[in-house]
C-alpha cells in the first residue's frame, strides 16, 4: 500500500482498492474517489481525540486482503440449478465474494468487520433479476423450498438492512431492473423500477424535454446523503429522507403507487391522488423493507425543476436555544418551507467555522464582538426553493424570522460551501478509519418539546466516552418537529466495545424521546428495539400483516425485527 | 302540518319535527334550521325536472309520524344489565327511537326509508360511554359474547357507515367523550377525544389564548361539508376532506398520533412528526372506520389562524377544458396551492350563475361578449390563505395563471357567496325532497389524465336518466389529480329504482377509473365494491388486519367490506 507520509499530514490511501478484497466491499462509492479531512478539520480530531502526529502514521488493517472463496453455499444443487434455470447463468453468483459484497452495507459496525477480514451471516446465493417475471418465480420457489429472499438495492444502509441472518437468496435490483416503466407529465408522475440509482432518476427528471419529449424540467426532490449510491427502490423501502425534504417531502410522501411480489401473491396499488377507502394501503407497504415482499415498480410525484429559483441562506445565533426557536418559527408560521434546512449546534458550528474556513476572518471577529462566540453559536443554513414567487417569498420570510430571533444573516456562501461537499462527506469516513478513527452517525426524530432534552441527554453519554467528538444537527423540519442526528468521532480499536458504545447511545435515545429512527430505517441493527420502542400490541400488528404475505417467513428474516 | 301554499312557491315546511318522529332523525341539522332553494334554482329544477306548478303543491311522506317502539332489543336481559353496570342507567337506551336514531346517518337511502317510516337493520342497544375505561370494558364484553359494536361520531355519514347489519351495540361518542386532553403549542398539536364536534374543535382552536392560555390564534383547517354535525373523531376514522383541504390536507394528513380501544388491545402510536420504523402504525388506522377498533382519542396538527390573510377569488372560463387547464397549473405549479379551489362543470355554473343572482346582469353580459356562454363556461373559484405573504403570494400566481388560461377574473365576490351557503346547503334537501325531489352526490378521486373522461360517462349516465339535474365540480386538488363530486336531481318515487340508479352511477365511476371513495368512506354502501375495486390481493391484507384486531368479526360488522 503507497501512501504518503510526511510530518504534518497522514498518508492518506488515494489508490483504489485491491480487485476482490475486503476493502472493495466497505469502500464508500467510487472506487476511484477519494476525501479526506481539511487540515482544519483534522486539527480538531486530533485535539479533541488526543492523537499525536505518531498516531495518524501507520494504516492497520486497510482490508485490502482478498476475499477468499471459502464458504460452501448452503443451498441443494438442484435448487441452485433452479435459479439458475429463472435467472440464467450469467445472472447468478454463489463466490463468497459476491455473497459478501451483496450482504454488507455501509454500518461502522459492517465496516470493522470486513476491515478484520470478519465474515459473517452472509446470503447462499446472488441473483440478479431480469424482470418482475423473475422475480415472481423466485419468490414462488424460495416460499415453496423456504428459502430466505433479500433485496439489495443501493447497498447504502446504515442499519444492517442486507445481512442475510438465515442465510438464502439475494436479489441485486439495480443491475437489471432500472429501467422506467411509465412517465406521465399530465399527472406529474414517474414510474420507474426499483433498482434505478439516484442520480439516473434525477437525471431523467432534469432532461425530461430530451429524454422524454416532456414540456418541462423535473425534479425528484429527493437527495439523500447517499443519493449518489441508493436505489429509488431503497428510498421507498426503508423510507429515506432527503436532504431537501422540509419541502418536497420524505421518501413516504413522494409515493403515487407501488407494486410488490409477495409469496401470497402480486400486491398492486392504485395511482390515485387520494382516496378514502379504507387504511390506505401503500402504506402498509412503504417501509416495509423487504419483509412483506419485493418492490418490483413505483410510481412517484415528481416537481417542476426551477434551479434557477433557489435561495440559499445562512444565520449565525448566540446559542443553540435562539437557533431552536428561529427553525421552529419557520417550520411553523406557514409561509412555506425551505427546501433545506439544517442547524448546527454548538460543536457542529465550530467545526463548520473550521471546514468553511470561515473561523478567524472578518465574520467571525464581527459575530464575537455580537456576542456568538464558539462554544455556544449556532449555525442555521439552508435554501429556499420551488417556483420562483413562492421561492423569493420564503426566503424574505426566513430571514425577517432569522432577524428577529437575534440571528446574523451570513449571505448563502456557508450553504454553497455546504453543499459543494454535501455528497461527498462519506469519503471521509474511510480515510479517517484507515487511522482507526471511527466515525458514525445515529438519528432520531423529535417533536419540538422534546428536542433540547433528547439533545442534551445523548450528548451528554457520548461525550462521556472521553476524547469523543460530538456534532448534532437537525435537518429534516416539520410543524410538529424535527430530526436530531448525532455524527460521533472516536478512537476505539475494539469492535465489540463500538457496538456497545453504539447501543448505548441507541438506548439513551430511546429514553429520552426519540424515535428509533427518522430515515435511517430499520434493520437488524434497530429491528431488536422495534418491540419496545412501538409496543407490543403494535408490534403485532406488523407482526400479523408478516404473517398474512409471507406465512413461512422467507422475505428478509429478522428485518424490522420480524 | 302547515305550509304556505301559493302560486309560485311550493309550502316549504318549515316546522321543527315532531319529537320522536322519523323526520327528527333524518332531518339535516339543527331542528329549527331550514333551507329552500332560491326562486332562481327552484326554476332550474322545475324545467329541467319538467314538473309544474301543481307537483310542487302537495308534501307526501313527510316523516313527522311518531317512531313506535316496537322493535325488541335482540340481546339477553344480562347482558343489557353488563352492559348497565359498565355506564350507568342513564347512558343506556333501549327504545326504538333511540336505536334507529343512532343507527341512521344521512344517505338518500335512509331518509327516504324513513320518511316511508321503514325501521331496518338497527343496533339493539345504545350506549353512552363516558371514557375509555368504560369502551374498555363494553369492548372486552362484547369480544367475550360476540356482540357486534358501532360507533357514532356526528351521524352525517352518507354510506350507511352507522347501519348495524347484525344488531348489537352503538357506541354515542359526542355525548361525554367529547373533551380536550391536551394542547400543546409548542408542537402545534392539539389532542381531543373523538366525539368533539367540529365546530366546538374549531371554535377551541381560534380563541386558544383565551380557552387554552395560548399565544397565537389557531385553526382546525377542517371543513368538510358536515362541519357542523360532524365530530373529530369521523373525519379520521371515515378519512374525510375539508373544503379548504387543498392547502391543510385531508384528515389522514392532519391526524399526528391516535389510540384505539381494540378486542385484542390497546392500541396506541407515537407523536413523532415522522419517523422510518417501519410501515407507520398510524396509516394502518386510519379510515379503518371502526372495524379494528373504537378510537378513543386522537393528536391532530394545527395551525396558526390567519382570517385576515384570506384572499377570495374567482374566474370564469370560456369551457370546461380551460378550466381544467388551469386548475391543474394551479395545482402543478409548486408557488403555493390556495385553501379551496373548487372548478365548476358547466352546467353547475349556469345554476351557480343563477343563484348567485349573476345570471342577466352585466358581469353576465360582458362574459357572454367575451364567448363565455352558458352550457359551456367554466367557474373556478377558491381562496387563498395562510400567513400573509404566502397567502398573497399564491394570490397573485392564481391570478396570473388564470388569465393566461383565458379565464375572465371576477374578483372573490362569487367565492363569499358560496362561503355564505356552503354549511347550510344540505338543509335544501330536506325541502326539496318533501315533494319528492331527490338530490344526492357522489364522489371520486381521479387523476388528472382520466378527469375529463370520467366527468363525461358519468355525466352522460346520470343525464340518460331523463329530466335529471346533474351538476359536478372537482373541489380537492393535488398536484396528481383532484376529486368529481356529482350532484343529480330527479324525481322518483320508488326506492328501489333509486337504489338501482344510485348503483348504477358508482359502477360506472369505478369503469372510468375514478376511486371508489375521495371523502366520503366506504360504510356499507361502498363495502360491496371493495374487492373489486382494490383487488383480491389487496382487500386480503384488510381483512388479515381486521382478524388480527378483531378475530370475532364484532367491530362494525360489513364496515369496508370487511
Amino acid at each position: 500500500m503507497k501512501s504518503r507520509p510526511d510530518d504534518t499530514t497522514p498518508g492518506w490511501i488515494e489508490q483504489e482498492p485491491e480487485p476482490f478484497s475486503f476493502r472493495s466491499i466497505f469502500k464508500w462509492g467510487a472506487k476511484d474517489r477519494f476525501k479526506h479531512p481539511s487540515t482544519g478539520f483534522l486539527n480538531i480530531i486530533k485535539q479533541e481525540l488526543g492523537l499525536s502526529q505518531a498516531d495518524l502514521k501507520s494504516v492497520a488493517h486497510t482490508g485490502n486482503e482478498r476475499v477468499g472463496d471459502h464458504q460452501k453455499p448452503g443451498l441443494r444443487p438442484e435448487e441452485i440449478q433452479t435459479f439458475e434455470t429463472i435467472v440464467g447463468k450469467d445472472n447468478l453468483f454463489l463466490d463468497t465474494y459476491s455473497r459478501l459484497k451483496y450482504t454488507t452495507g455501509k454500518s461502522m459496525e459492517e465496516i470493522y468487520a470486513l476491515r478484520h477480514q470478519t465474515i459473517g451471516q452472509i446470503c447462499d446465493v446472488v441473483l440478479h433479476p431480469r424482470n418482475k417475471q423473475d422475480i415472481k418465480r423466485i419468490v414462488s420457489f424460495c416460499h415453496e423450498k423456504k428459502i430466505p429472499v433479500h433485496v439489495y438495492g443501493g447497498g447504502s444502509s446504515v442499519t444492517l438492512g442486507l445481512r442475510c441472518l438465515k442465510g438464502g437468496v439475494t436479489l441485486v435490483m439495480s443491475t437489471h431492473m432500472n429501467r422506467r416503466v411509465a412517465f406521465n407529465e399530465t399527472n406529474q408522475t414517474i414510474t420507474v423500477e426499483p433498482g434505478m440509482m439516484g442520480p439516473d432518476y434525477e437525471a431523467l427528471l432534469n432532461r425530461a424535454p430530451e429524454e422524454l419529449g416532456a414540456e418541462n424540467r423535473y425534479t425528484g426532490g429527493h437527495f439523500p446523503q447517499s443519493f449518489e449510491f441508493s436505489s429509488v427502490g431503497g428510498w421507498v423501502a426503508a423510507l429515506g429522507s432527503g436532504q431537501a425534504s422540509s419541502y418536497y417531502g420524505d421518501a413516504c410522501d413522494l409515493v403515487i403507487s407501488q407494486e410488490y411480489v409477495t409469496p401470497t401473491g402480486s400486491f398492486k396499488t392504485h395511482d390515485f391522488p387520494a382516496t378514502a377507502t379504507g387504511p390506505k394501503l401503500n402504506d402498509i407497504m412503504k417501509g416495509s423493507e423487504g419483509c412483506f415482499g419485493v418492490l418490483v415498480g413505483v410510481t412517484l410525484k415528481i416537481f417542476p425543476f426551477y434551479p434557477e429559483a433557489a435561495n440559499p441562506f445562512a444565520f449565525m445565533f448566540p446559542d443553540l436555544q435562539s437557533g431552536i426557536r428561529a427553525a421552529r418559527q419557520i417550520s411553523q408560521a406557514g409561509y412555506g418551507m425551505p427546501s433545506v434546512l439544517r442547524l448546527s449546534d454548538p460543536e457542529e458550528t465550530d467545526v463548520a467555522m473550521k471546514m468553511y474556513g470561515l473561523e478567524g476572518g472578518l465574520p467571525d471577529r464581527f459575530m464575537r464582538l455580537k456576542g456568538m462566540n464558539p462554544g455556544s453559536r449556532c449555525l442555521l443554513m439552508g435554501q429556499t426553493e420551488g417556483e420562483k414567487a413562492f421561492s423569493d417569498t420564503v426566503f424574505r420570510q426566513i430571514k425577517k424570522t432569522g432577524k428577529s430571533c437575534q440571528g446574523l444573516y451570513l449571505t448563502g456562501y456557508p450553504m454553497k460551501k455546504w453543499q459543494k461537499g454535501r455528497f461527498s462527506d462519506p469519503y471521509m469516513r474511510d480515510a479517517l478509519n484507515d487511522f482507526g478513527i471511527l466515525i458514525d452517525t445515529l438519528e432520531a426524530s423529535v417533536t419540538w418539546e422534546d428536542l433540547s432534552n433528547l439533545h442534551s441527554q445523548v450528548r451528554a453519554y457520548i461525550k462521556g466516552h472521553t476524547h469523543t467528538i460530538c456534532m448534532t444537527h437537525a435537518s429534516h423540519f416539520y410543524a410538529q418537529g424535527t430530526n436530531l442526528y448525532f455524527i460521533f468521532i472516536t478512537r476505539m480499536d475494539d469492535p465489540d466495545r463500538f457496538i456497545r458504545f453504539q447501543r448505548g447511545i441507541i438506548e439513551k435515545i430511546l429514553e429520552n424521546k426519540g424515535s428509533l429512527s427518522h430515515h435511517h430505517g430499520v434493520g437488524k441493527m434497530m429491528g431488536p428495539y422495534m418491540e419496545a420502542h412501538l409496543g407490543t400490541v403494535q408490534m403485532d400488528v406488523l407482526r400479523a400483516i408478516k404473517r398474512h404475505f409471507d406465512p413461512h417467513g422467507i422475505m428478509n428474516p429478522g428485518g424490522l425485527g420480524l
